[in-house]
């Protein structure tokens, strides 16, 4: 298996499942397109959920070969690699944000805190597991805690 | 913005940037390929990192359309939506795991915690941030307690 990976150029095909629509204030609605939502069953059980989304704007030759950035909104002047960021300039364009689901009908999921534009293709939603995902004590550099949180 | 993503269909490409190699019980050794190493730049100054990959034992027609299944190694018979559980099988298979960072050497990074198998490519990686990824109290339906954690 590991062979079948020897070229670096190898590529996958995404299909976007939907798109953010309506972001106001704190709040946004993430539209499954129809033949998705099935996917969405029992998802209301869950208080917290994580999506992945395609940061579109930047989805060009010249933002997914950048490497090094300044940190958006941060105020730091340290180059730092776009893998111990949250840039959406690298290599794949994927963002993620853990948010908070406010309500769920049928295709569309309301949620609160993505940082995402309108118009945003989704690619993947995720149930948030505290037991694998929260790791209230991790490490981070000073920079990361000042400013906004990703 | 909105009006370009009417069509269903819209796709986007993934490159792959490294793979999984060398899984020892707990630990993953993920080589990046050389062109992506400058984006690791700062990252050792993390103590976790979330990794996501693609499952691409799982990239087949039957698979991206999968979206109910019966949640793997849990206790559970209730079928479950793919976009509420961790199921591998799903429309695209990107899975995502926060892992410690034990060691960065040039281009590969050691981890402890990494749910996947060797020759695994690699999608993206980025910091743990506990300010914005880490809520201890999100709350989940019983059967998630039960099993490995994702």
């Amino acid at each position: 298996m590991v062979n079948e990976l020897k070229n670096e150029n190898v590529k996958a095909t995404l299909r976007f499942i939907g798109v953010v629509k309506k972001v106001e204030e704190d709040e946004a609605k993430i539209c499954l397109f129809p033949q998705f939502c099935p996917g969405l069953k029992g998802i209301e059980a869950f208080s917290h959920t994580i999506i992945l989304y395609w940061a579109h704007l930047r989805d060009s030759k010249k933002e997914r070969n950048t490497l090094l950035v300044f940190p958006r909104r941060h105020e730091v002047n340290v180059e730092t690699g776009v893998f111990a960021c949250r840039s959406p300039s690298r290599p794949n364009p994927i963002s993620l944000c853990v948010v908070e689901l406010v309500k769920v009908e049928e295709c569309i999921l309301t949620v609160r805190g993505l940082d995402a534009c309108e118009g945003t293709p989704i690619i993947d939603v995720k149930p948030y597991l505290p037991r694998a995902d929260s790791i209230s004590y991790a490490r981070v550099p000073e920079w990361t805690s000042r400013g906004p949180p990703t």
